[in-house]
């Protein structure tokens, strides 16, 4: 179902939706800017010059094949943090930095649990919250999504993941249970994504759609695909703008 | 381990506890209050006079025999609400009571999800909130538990119930996986329960466990047992007192 992107009214009446489950990396969230900051005040701490920012899009690079290897069946299921934590060793050994001790590389590896929101991820979600139950929907670990969640202040009502059902997005698995422990029907859950292939996963499983475009996701010099598509029910470029379209 | 009931500031060093789990029917909800609350306006609004004190006794007692069935393998997992339903039908068939509609009987079956809180619960986890994750760790359904959430303003930095590893408390996998959701070590999380049943199936996983007495938990004339035990961590009265124990 797609309708008029200019009439909000219309909007709100066509969806009848009751909860939102969000995407969390890159959506909810600003990993490419936390990395890079990070990254630079531990250059700054260490007297080191890496391009945190390269280095931000080569670590998140070997996230989706990762993923992939586990939905076709060459990998069992894992931990993402464990999947960081493989790729983030393997991207210091091809640079040879050796510059980290083991307890640095363990809460360098914790950074996608301290990824910070979008500057209006919170004032959105504090609005649409007082109207719809809000959810993450997350392939990251039910664990770092729950240390996120207090770390930046998520005023989340449920955290779910795919965790919950040992797959990942875009398997239907995940939209499944998400719907069940929402109890709720897909068709009153709206997914809130910046990823295209998530908002396909869930709108096969009967979920209502809204695109957020976040240019910035792979940083100022990032390919990102921000296009609205007529394909979705909703195309907004900001969580304040889903709260004004969905009347919250 | 145990320690002097009387020594507050001990009691915060002793624990080094990071998150909170809470059992929700009677230790943070009120259910036999609310059903009899409820059950009154039904009285009045279809001329009955069902006694919903005694019925409140009676669909709770049919609960733990029901979740027990499953544990003893004797019934495969089911949804706590279709329990009740199954419950809800059998009492009002023995009592041959017929005055309500499929519809009513629906309703009058959520109200496990309209459960309220004990006056000092809020009040209680908004202090707690600050410097512990809190989580619901409970054998009602997620969907339940999401929906009493939003309905009371119960604030939750996470949900978790039975549901996720389809069993029931006193189960070792609750406590397994909400250990593991929270990423938390067992003896940093805190089980807070008014049953004690559920604290010694928390303890066994290695939890750290607090005793709420809820002395009305089955009514003014109720049986409860609400005696303080030196086998607990803690020992309190009330979500206000958990806090000032915990020094939040």
């Amino acid at each position: 179902m797609t309708f008029d992107l200019a009439a909000p009214d219309v909007a709100r009446n066509l969806l009848g939706i009751k909860a939102l489950t969000f995407d969390v990396q890159g959506t909810a969230t600003d990993f490419w800017g936390t990395i890079a900051r990070e990254g630079q005040a531990l250059n700054r701490r260490k007297g080191l010059d890496i391009d945190w920012g390269k280095f931000a899009d080569d670590w998140r690079g070997l996230y989706r094949p990762g993923l992939d290897a586990v939905l076709k069946g060459e990998r069992p299921w894992r931990s993402v943090d464990s999947l960081y934590r493989e790729t983030l060793d393997q991207l210091l050994r091809e640079r040879r930095i050796a510059s980290f001790s083991e307890p640095e590389l363990t809460d360098l590896n914790h950074v996608w649990r301290r990824l910070e929101p979008w500057p209006d991820t919170i004032p959105g979600l504090l609005r649409l919250r007082r109207h719809y139950t809000v959810a993450t929907l997350s392939n990251a670990d039910m664990a770092a999504v729950v240390r996120m969640a207090k770390h930046s202040n998520l005023p989340w009502d449920v955290i779910l993941t795919a965790e919950l059902a040992q797959t990942f997005k875009p398997d239907p698995k995940v939209y499944q249970i998400a719907a069940r422990y929402l109890g709720f029907k897909p068709q009153e859950i709206l997914m809130v994504a910046c990823h295209k292939y998530d908002l396909h996963g869930a709108k096969a499983e009967g979920f209502r759609t809204a695109f957020v475009a976040r240019p910035m996701e792979f940083g100022p010099n990032g390919k990102t695909d921000a296009k609205f598509e007529a394909e979705f029910d909703l195309n907004v470029n900001s969580f304040i703008e889903l709260a004004d379209r969905l009347g919250a």
